[in-house]
């Protein structure tokens, strides 16, 4: 194996499969990327930690074809601190040594044999996918994918539902305190369906390498256990999570007896300085409303107490209701509007979050029961 | 105790004496800082650790005299939130509870009363002091305080040593592998001498708070045991290291048979490249020098070797000499300069590092014994 690749290209490949590449794992190839030479003109890089598989091309001038994994650590180390422009990989086929080599600079990496690497890519079946708008897609998954359970790794829970009927595409995530839910409009012409419960992991590393993905389109293409999500250089692969997930949209409420205005930088700014003054441990802030105001309180027996008051548009009944601030702070910081509009029931009943303009995404909050 | 602060003045206050303050003391009072409304249009906040105490004024506009002492950490929490701009403070004496309040949020602090506070600042001796351009001080702590030893916590290399001799202000630390110093030409018109050993972690604390005070002039006190740096408004007071600190301008050679002239920014860039090659525990670089030429090189057993040729100016005997690439880097980082010149003599003699237009400053370091 011998090409050559340009600096940044191969960089920004390194950039996208990283991520999956894991030195804990008791297997030490999936510490490593692997690197194949056997088109033309590109190369081939992937990692995988069996349950999510990343792969990307990169431009390359290929002398000799062939394959080796290489730690994906030293790759990125070295990458990030190269200054030079040109970069030539070659292989001793007979030690798994790899010269990385340019005009200053020379590297001797030692490799493990592409035989050891899973052969997860073969098997991939890319027929009837559906075309979504990339931004579109990773907006929606930042919206609504952060409420997946992270006290469990591999039941429903820990997944993102995505659902895709018609013309709408709807991502979906609860741990049982907390839900968001997003709808965006899709161009979807062939008029497919799917409805998947991604994991929230795989989700996160679309999202990380969302920023080194060109393309303005992807193709996602479902099978029995697996997800590909497909642009034109990168390839994701993840596992799908079987299973029963809750009838979510059951939960929320199509209207809610009360309503409050509020002005969502002031909430968030409100929220933020009165968490100086909550048990760290139950994170419970009070929210007491009454005509045209909201009180923002927090207490604990050993540091003291804080409140503020905000100027809203209230003119429902009187109520006092508290939640664990941080499920009010995520949903708030995913909305761009000015402001945010509060449904409230009772007490007990979830409070819903949305923004004051889009009807298209919620986030539901359980609240906590106070003396 | 009551009074009213402008936020902005109050939260510069407890940046500059929260670094002291540690939650993790046995005495819980050492995790507060002490306010004190006292004089007329002034409130005074100190923090202590016991070896080393901060303190500073803030404008105030005081209706009753009084002190207690508030959390540092929740103090520092509410003030960097808060966006109001003036903020009361009252205490109640009977139960030790302070409000702080603005136009719109409330906050109750349980303090600890001011008298449970260590009385450090009432012996404070303010005579015979040396003036010193604060930015010329902290400059010079900054380049040459860095090599204190900071594998042992209070004998004398865990100290920095502040050298004033007529018109010459020298810092220099050491650890016994590297050593730096720097001289600096100082308006000293009263002719007055002080040799002090002065712990890392103050000079650290001056470092970290002097982007928080404005003057241009401190003035330095000494007495048998401590150290009184002062500016308009805040006073910094420090125990001194006592103990003999080694003659370290004896170790520094005053001419070095073999120079190199590099360019600092491509040895930098090179050393943290070359960098991701070295054994870990280790941290071994060695550095090939031929006739204009410097080759960087580090390899481990079980990850493979890098190295990089500069282009230098050298003209004097091939050698090969090997560091710890950590502590050249360190002296490279604290120079301006283009080109620095490296001094050598034999593989086992220590190197000196210096900037090429700057004689004052220098970085040396021993090199590490290779096969």
């Amino acid at each position: 194996m011998k090409f050559t690749v340009n600096k940044d290209d191969f960089l920004n490949g390194i950039r996208i499969v990283s991520g999956v590449a894991t030195i804990k794992s008791v297997q030490p190839v999936l510490a490593n990327i692997l690197i194949e030479a056997e088109s033309k003109n590109v190369i081939k890089l992937t990692t995988t930690d069996l349950d999510l598989t990343i792969s990307t091309e990169v431009d390359a001038q290929i002398e000799e074809e062939g394959s080796i994994t290489l730690p994906s650590k030293k790759l990125n180390d070295i990458f990030t601190r190269l200054n030079e422009t040109l970069v030539t990989f070659s292989l001793n086929e007979d030690t798994n040594l790899v010269e990385v080599k340019t005009k200053n600079t020379n590297f001797e990496l030692i490799g493990i044999s592409s035989s050891e690497f899973p052969k997860i890519l073969e098997n991939v079946n890319l027929e009837n996918g559906i075309e979504i708008d990339f931004k579109q897609f990773t907006r929606a998954i930042k919206q609504a994918g952060f409420a997946a359970a992270s006290y469990e790794t591999t039941g429903p829970l820990s997944g993102v539902v995505c659902d895709i009927k018609e013309e709408i595409l709807e991502i979906a995530s609860t741990d049982g305190n907390r839900l968001a839910r997003v709808r965006e409009k899709i161009d979807n012409i062939e008029k497919k369906s799917s409805k998947l419960i991604i994991p929230a992991r795989t989700l996160q590393e679309v999202l990380k390498i969302s920023g080194f993905v060109e393309d303005e389109k992807i193709k996602i293409y479902t099978e029995k256990s697996k997800i590909v999500i497909k642009s034109s250089k990168t390839l994701i692969i993840s596992k799908i999570i079987e299973g029963h997930y809750p009838d979510y949209n059951k939960l929320i409420p199509e209207t809610s007896p009360k309503t409050a205005k509020v002005r969502r930088n002031e909430l968030i700014s409100a929220l933020e300085l009165i968490s100086v003054m909550v048990n760290e441990k139950t994170c419970i802030i009070k929210f007491e409303l009454t005509e045209n105001k909201l009180e923002i309180k927090a207490d604990t027996q050993d540091g003291g107490k804080g409140k503020q008051d905000l100027d809203i548009e209230y003119s429902d009944e009187d109520m006092v209701i508290a939640f664990n601030y941080k499920y009010v702070l995520d949903g708030l910081k995913n909305m761009d509007d000015e402001n945010v509009l509060i449904g409230l029931n009772t007490k007990a009943s979830p409070a819903l979050f949305k923004p004051d303009s889009e009807n298209d995404y919620i986030s539901l909050v359980m609240p906590v029961q106070i003396r």
